[in-house]
């Protein structure tokens, strides 16, 4: 990778590509939905949230990555609070090429700014490559998660 | 139980003992700490969010238990909200009992509420026990955790 990625926080005119970026893995494909009144109401509820944040990454002046940042405060683990990373997408076309790392490497200096202890992500156990990324990046893979439909 | 399990939000005067049934565990104890000011900034922290809430169980006017809820709103799996359960803790003399149960049936009526579409958690690798009780709730066991200190 040549260029530099930047990073941002996603703007309405971001957000068709973002779906774009979501929808195109073989996962989540189906669950993504086509972009539509829900997704608006997400990024709507997202703008309007203090402690979440939808951060697109550009390389050369095109949005090829996306992630969610929540901050979640809490009591346990010495009022830790918590760096909840969701929805993390890099552009197929330039997988392997270090956009990930750098993607997390913001979420992460992002967390530190909002005084967060611990990052913490989940990833389905169908993407044993995102889990060797997760561990190459010096996270401990050491939970269960579990998903029920409300 | 005899008694009906009942829930309300954790005021201050609640703090002390959240932190005493979070640390009443072999996995997290010795990273909860001694009750201190960690702990009275989490809360401070906790209550200054519209999406975040913590919840205590009482019995028979004692606080029997304590679970943090988190709203989270998104993108994908087509724009839903997210309800995420942290730091559920059960008195351990009333394990079995079902009051983890009934607090769980809270937290997801309490997504419901807040328009989630899905619950999530996580669960130490450590507690086969607590992953059995979420599968017996009708989680999928679907994705793997993990961790990084920040």
């Amino acid at each position: 990778m040549s260029s530099t990625v930047t990073f941002r926080t996603a703007t309405w005119d971001d957000l068709g590509r973002v779906v774009e970026l979501i929808a195109d893995d073989a996962v989540a494909a189906s669950r993504t939905g086509a972009y539509g009144a829900a997704h608006e109401a997400g990024f709507a509820a997202i703008e309007a949230s203090p402690n979440d944040e939808l951060v697109v990454a550009e390389l050369d002046g095109q949005v090829v990555g996306c992630m969610q940042l929540t901050f979640v405060p809490g009591i346990s683990r010495n009022g830790a609070t918590r760096l909840l990373v969701e929805a993390v997408r890099v552009d197929a076309r330039l997988r392997g090429q270090g956009v990930g790392r750098a993607m997390m490497e913001h979420a992460h200096a992002r967390g530190r700014e909002r005084g967060c202890a611990l990052a913490q992500l989940t990833s389905d156990k169908q993407r044993p490559d995102a889990h060797r990324f997760y561990r190459s990046l010096g996270y401990a893979q050491s939970h269960e998660g579990f998903k029920l439909a409300l």
